[in-house]
């Protein structure tokens, strides 16, 4: 009986699902293949892991490059195996029938160089030394993350991508991809992304490394043979999954709410449901990511600035294929990258002349919407993509 | 020519302040004036640390009651000595000729209950038992401190005031001292407050409590012959510092702007102005701020909630004194205790018929402005008294 439910769950589950998928790991240990990172040092050797689903047709022409965020991976779909509880980060838009239909286009998402999930970064070990990186691996960009990918569309002899796509520090990829290697793209869609982070958004990324190296256990990111800098790295990510919420689904989810009892406690135990959520999510993210990671990562989104000097957006679009179509969507209660940041973007990319569309989607999800809203998004890409076919 | 150069500065200093200023101690040490909490303990004996500026008139009916913030204290204008660089935390407001005129108004203030300038708090020696409380201090209430400082006014033998107020924290005080004490006051001026935390604002304090908290040198709160978990109340106080700013203000003060140098790191050190400043606001505020005390208090703020099971404010308001007057203050750009936070206040009141002045005032400041728009507050709190002294 229990058996049996377990396999009609996993029926529902694996329908519209790409299926059960793979981690596959390239290693890039061919001397040729060296890469220059914007610090000026070289990465090398180095490994990338990414997963693929659907087909890639004959022509080639049918990939999707998609870019995570963050905390993200390349498990965009699907499920590692049959008892796997959870599905991908992206599982609502990529699969047979969905946004990005697996059915028709052959999706590829790579964990960025400097993550903790398959590809290169602090936490892998030095071949040097033998020992992990540590502080030593290098500082790198969000178009050293970009060189890396493109490399891997090499090896998969891939000179062609139907489209890239991502959502917040996934977004900057896309414009970066976009920049670099304009005539490989035939289009683009940014959800919840910038141009650029701002004085708010650095503020918020350098109180969550202050909070991570402030811990004892961090030891200047000497910390792989011992004790992680779990409390540092949970306040890190319990600070910065506020700024993902909106204050109006804090106050739908949560309000005041007690949590277990009718009466404040009076002492230091948690009181609000939200205080309970909030610790929650710190310490089941310690779990699965880096310390470290975090640190390089968001020193790369804190570096990432496409304007000029005058702190123009233009310059940076000067070379873009002019034959390629862009998506661009903000969400309403995204208050860390709002929607001023992706007019800019719009707007920067009118003056170039591309062809661009814009979607300020109603949403009370806040930054976390590029990962929730799924009918909304879906309608958006499917009629996107269809336009961008018919070209 | 240095040392005149300094009078001179002392003389420009000094000419439209309160001059020297004493920080006062009163001693509750009388078995009758037992502070009962709302925790269910008994707090005894305690101690209230005050200042008063100007003179208490024949009549006793000239005196202002001025409630501090989170991590304000009883010093709210004037200077401790000659040589003292920097005023106490509402100069620009209290003195002779400004908003809070001390020429007339017999102007007193005093640090909460809980705190660490002088009143009693967890850093305060327990007579019981000769060492500091630590966690064995009772969780006090925004209603707590309010009764306390009622008795301090008790003390000095005032029954009335003239008017109370107090931004953010100190605004909720204001509140529940019209809600305790009706027939005690003539007016209230209630800058950027609100009447209950929202979902949004508990969060932002959970997490500051978990940095404190987390940092192996709180010691479950016994630290007072140690190393203090300064590391920890720096990250709750550059966190809190972020919501206490605008996003337009830390554009125009710090946008991307880099430290000391034209180039990124590439490494983790600071890079940004932004993260320099926020670092300096985190450490200096160690200096002066217990971390139990920013435990307790924002616990206290956190609890703090004058609405019904409803959600209903209107029935705390329904004995206040229907005489008096009350201003309320928001500021446009404040995002902790937003306009809609004030116009909950000004709407309740206002069903209970009482006078109510409402400003929203224009500013880029962010949540800090009750702190610096001197001239338009100025104008408002002078406006408002002389209407409350025709009455």
């Amino acid at each position: 009986m229990n058996a049996k439910a377990e396999i009609n769950d996993n029926n529902i589950k694996f329908k519209d699902s790409v299926g059960i998928v793979e981690k596959k790991l390239l290693h890039f240990n061919n001397a040729e293949k060296k890469l220059l990172l914007d610090c000026g040092q070289i990465l090398f050797p180095f490994i990338l892991a990414y997963e693929t689903y659907g087909q890639l047709n004959a022509k080639k022409d049918n990939v999707i490059l998609i870019f995570h965020a963050l905390s993200g991976d390349s498990h965009a779909a699907g499920y590692y195996s049959e008892e796997d509880k959870k599905p991908g980060w992206w599982d609502m838009m990529i699969g047979p029938g969905k946004a990005f239909d697996t059915n028709k286009y052959y999706v590829i998402c790579s964990n960025v160089i400097g993550g903790c999930m398959g590809s290169t970064g602090p936490s892998s070990v030095n071949p040097q030394t033998g020992k992990p990186y540590c502080l030593t691996f290098p500082q790198i960009t969000i178009n050293d993350m970009v060189k890396a990918q493109k490399m891997l569309l090499d090896e998969l002899g891939i000179k062609k991508l139907f489209s890239v796509s991502g959502g917040s520090m996934g977004g900057m990829l896309g414009l970066q991809f976009m920049i670099n290697y304009p005539d490989m793209l035939d289009s683009a869609i940014l959800f919840a992304t910038t141009a650029r982070l701002s004085a708010e958004n650095i503020a918020f990324n350098a109180v969550g490394r202050m909070a991570i190296t402030s811990d004892p256990n961090w030891n200047n990111g000497e910390y792989y043979d011992k004790q992680p800098p779990d409390a540092g790295l949970a306040v890190a990510r319990m600070l910065a999954h506020i700024t993902y919420l909106s204050r109006e689904i804090l106050k739908e989810k949560f309000d005041r709410k007690l949590q277990d009892k009718e009466k404040y406690s009076y002492d230091f135990n948690i009181d609000f449901q939200v205080e309970s959520y909030l610790k929650y999510q710190g310490y089941s993210f310690v779990r699965r990511f880096d310390a470290n990671s975090y640190l390089y990562i968001t020193k790369a989104m804190d570096y990432f600035d496409l304007t000029d000097k005058d702190g123009k957006l233009t310059p940076a679009f000067r070379n873009l294929n002019k034959n390629m179509k862009v998506a661009v969507v903000s969400f309403t209660s995204d208050w860390l990258f709002p929607t001023a940041m992706s007019k800019m973007i719009v707007n920067a990319l009118k003056s170039q002349n591309i062809d661009v569309t814009f979607c300020e989607v109603n949403s009370n999800r806040g930054h976390d919407a590029f990962l929730l809203e799924k009918e909304k998004l879906t309608t958006i890409v499917k009629g996107f993509l269809e336009n961008v076919e018919r070209k």
